[in-house]
């Protein structure tokens, strides 16, 4: 939950990493987190809004989101680090923590949602900066 | 392949992208499910074996997936579906459902964790296919 608090401490692994073979699959944003006055709230893009038929219903949801600042090659190589950005807790592999710095840069937080409006959901909070993208929405 | 992931994470959207505009972030295979004479397991591909630090000392973990059969513009174009394909379950937006049909076609389920042996995690179960691409591991 508190992926913006774990910053990466350990050195990009080797440029072999990121590179790995395989497939290739696309993501975008069906929306973005906005923070205004202490106010945050997900906005969903209009092209979606059949797609939020129910959410209004739900005292909770998961938010899928993009860390699209650390989206470039060096930050998607780095596979360990030092949870909590603290140098004194041991290495961890990122599949072990919820680390920004991952190979695909998914954020997945759950949130309390306080109101629905149309194409606008306001949540309790999230961490996630302002105009993150958000990726999917789940129950 | 590889000079594609050289470059910056995100491309103009296309015309095969459900969305109509906004930027398109690329995700890959970091491991597979594995079905073999009931035995489930999830296979980490050996260039993110570093990032498996840890793993081993948890109980359960999140799994991220691509719904990989669904990879196509009109099944990505869904937006509202009858929960458990029983018409009888009225419309619900895919936002308030786990639909494996949605934007982005990201499944998450949390597992159970057996064992874990080296790149190998062998898991109680999970609601995905055979050879489906794993995306994200988190605790």
């Amino acid at each position: 939950m508190a992926a913006a608090l774990t910053l990466p401490m350990s050195a990009p692994a080797d440029d072999d990493t990121a590179a790995a073979a395989g497939p290739v699959f696309q993501v975008h944003p069906i929306g973005r987190v906005r923070r205004d006055g202490g106010r945050t709230t997900i906005e969903i893009e209009p092209a979606y809004r059949d797609a939020m038929l129910g959410v209004d219903e739900l005292d909770s949801i998961w938010v899928l989101f993009w860390f699209d600042r650390n989206d470039e090659r060096a930050r998607r190589s780095i596979l360990q680090v030092h949870p909590r950005a603290n140098p004194d807790n041991p290495l961890r592999g990122v599949f072990a923590t919820h680390a920004p710095v991952r190979p695909n840069l998914i954020g997945m937080t759950r949130v309390r949602i306080l109101s629905v409006d149309g194409l606008s959901i306001e949540i309790d909070d999230i961490d996630a900066w302002d105009d993150t993208p958000v990726l999917d929405l789940k129950p």
